[in-house]
């Protein structure tokens, strides 16, 4: 038998998920913090609930695990954690509004597998359903501050409305294909302005509506789209937001050409970038999508809601290249006994009462060896408990960067 | 399109998930504290490792669900931990023994579904791969110990080893279908004495020998199987680790029938069960199996390997059945801002920076529907901003419960 994992995944060995539980802990915390209540949906859902209208849609369905069960009915392994959360909330008609929630978990794409695309991978989302408050957005991005400023890493926080883009296309005189004329200026970062202007010419918009365009997106201020637009919805609720922003000290960068795909957002879109660092992807990004739930579910009700998804994988990638001294556990004292089995047990769960992660040799072996073993798991501390520390009532501590031994009662052993 | 989640799969709304997340945290900390590491290995796994000889075997893999990928590689969903970890322990030759790792995820069986069984469930595994000590035995059972101390679950502590079962056949004079007869004598507490000897008839034992064989399980000390059996490895190695459970002060009842399963453990098993509850499964169960990773990875090399699985599933039922205030939510406070957005949001600001968990009102709705969805939720307490407050610079706060209200500065309020 060959030994290898399944194409596209990987095993994250402790070094590398001790990293990520790290960052899943200071979301969970966060989120917490600002009232979203954990939600656990199962990977396995049904094919029909996945290729749903207003689900995800036929480029993701292309590539989800499909498969049937035991009963012959059809099994899909989810692609993200917005289905299942809709499915949850048509389910559930009792749910008091607004709900928010988040949840913590592993997604599945049968694609290709580039560089940094893997078949299954986690996802960090946080929802507000059933609020058309631009304070449910206000809320969301003072999370990716608190997170972000809690992982010292510097970000570029991008804003726009979908309205605002729907406003600018009605400027420039498109009313058909509009979508297909945001999805080029969404690219303007990437392929340039005269990359755009190329794009736009062979999808036959005409040279008047392409100047237009152009005329609209260079205005960077939102005043000046205030004025250009006229009563447009998404200049009225940006206002609105970015005046909670600035009451709340957080930074932000208005993006008129910002789209964030297409079929799903319906109002304000966000997307967070690493300042410093050269990651290709988001670090986070979501927007308002209130037509997707109350479509999915075929219901009257109406559904607004708001949510971001945070990465990660980029995130963790960060991270990665900050770590100086890699850790295999987080172990603090490992507890080397000399013919001291019993008393040396007796001492490790004496440090463990007091929360300190202790670990113990468990080979029999001698204290080079044992030294060793700590050094290359990056165990700062070892403990010897030999007859003569026995004898003293004391224990001799090593620390294992610099060497230097201590010879010290058990009852003084701190974190 | 009827709204439902796959067979055998459950959502678990935020008053569920709350408490599972209680018991995931109360785990991962003691196993923390023992030294164990965590991995986290993919549930995506080539069908090829999950049918591999000495993996989980025929029965299992029955169950495991089964697809292609786009490259129309055998793809099959993790049914345990353990395949895996054996697969990274192979992929992995510089790892440094003992590895102590511990994985809490997911895991799949496309079985029927029965009262209390599901095709998607978690397991919390801790595995010490590479020690052949008993002391790796009294490290395991020290977390069980704590762990249900910590949950306020009292348990029975099964113990027993296969080796001293082996003994126990070879003093009743069955060489032949010995598994056979141990599987029959694992399940005498249920089905008793008479059903025991009525299988063991049937499977074609003869009368001397299941005479012999109860004449050895109606011993019911260690000491009594030493005489016995002589020489047995088994007894030897269950006297080495009550000596060190003795010395460790944890309570544990020696079972001579116990077996747990058969293809799979070499030396001691272990069962704990909830003394009080009437739950039929295993709260957590385990044992040693020194042939399988090295048999899995087709090595020379010995990989003696002792581990725990602690059921995520029965221990919430438990704890469920004590929870008097069902909760929705972790959040302490909710706002309810009177015409005081601006400054109620820098309100809870100033709470979620003192890292009290903290909502605030997304529907500009009046005070008494607020009261309601809070109550509705389980948040303890509840904070009015109206302007008269602002001027006092104070806030009310309403004691959910009691209904009690105080008027307090916001740099009193607390936890």
């Amino acid at each position: 038998m060959e030994l290898q994992t399944a194409k596209g995944v990987r095993d994250f060995p402790p070094e590398e998920k001790i990293l990520r539980q790290q960052v899943v802990d200071i979301l969970r915390t966060i989120f917490e913090n600002y009232g979203f209540s954990p939600l656990e949906t199962p990977i396995l859902e049904r094919f029909e609930t996945l290729s749903a209208k207003y689900a995800g849609g036929a480029e993701i369905l292309k590539e989800t695990f499909k498969f049937k069960d035991q009963g012959d009915r059809d099994i899909g392994l989810r692609y993200d954690l917005t289905v299942p959360l809709a499915r949850f909330v048509g389910m559930n008609p009792n749910l008091k509004l607004p709900f928010k929630r988040y949840e913590i978990g592993r997604v599945f794409r049968d694609g290709p597998i580039k560089l940094g695309r893997y078949r299954e991978f986690w996802q960090c989302d946080i929802d507000i359903i059933g609020s058309k408050s631009m304070v449910a957005e206000a809320e969301l991005l003072t999370i990716v501050d608190e997170v972000f400023k809690k992982l010292k890493i510097d970000i570029d926080l991008k804003i726009n409305n979908r309205k605002l883009l729907d406003g600018i296309m009605i400027f420039a005189g498109i009313k058909e294909n509009s979508n297909s004329a945001i999805l080029s200026l969404d690219k303007i970062e990437k392929i340039g302005q005269d990359g755009v202007e190329k794009e736009l010419k062979e999808k036959g918009f005409s040279k008047d509506q392409i100047k237009k365009l152009f005329e609209a997106i260079s205005k960077k201020k939102l005043s000046d789209f205030e004025k250009l637009l006229k009563d447009n919805e998404g200049v009225k609720e940006l206002k609105e937001l970015f005046l909670l922003l600035d009451e709340l000290k957080i930074s932000y960068k208005f993006d008129p050409c910002l789209a964030r795909g297409l079929a799903y957002y319906t109002g304000t879109v966000f997307e967070v970038f690493a300042k410093k660092e050269a990651i290709n992807s988001a670090l986070a990004a979501g927007g308002r999508y209130d037509k997707m739930i109350g479509g999915f579910l075929e219901s009257n009700k109406d559904y607004p809601a708001v949510g971001i998804a945070f990465g990660l994988e980029p995130i963790t990638e960060i991270l990665k290249t900050r770590v100086k001294d890699v850790k295999k556990t987080v172990t603090k004292y490992f507890i080397i006994p000399i013919k001291t089995l019993k008393e040396s047990l007796i001492v490790a769960k004496k440090l463990r009462d007091k929360e300190i992660n202790t670990d113990i040799d468990l080979m029999d072996r001698g204290i080079s060896k044992n030294l060793d073993y700590a050094n290359s798991l990056g165990i700062p501390f070892v403990i010897i408990i030999g007859p003569e520390e026995l004898k003293q009532k004391k224990v001799k501590v090593r620390d294992m960067k610099s060497g230097k031994e201590t010879f010290i009662s058990v009852d003084s052993l701190k974190e």
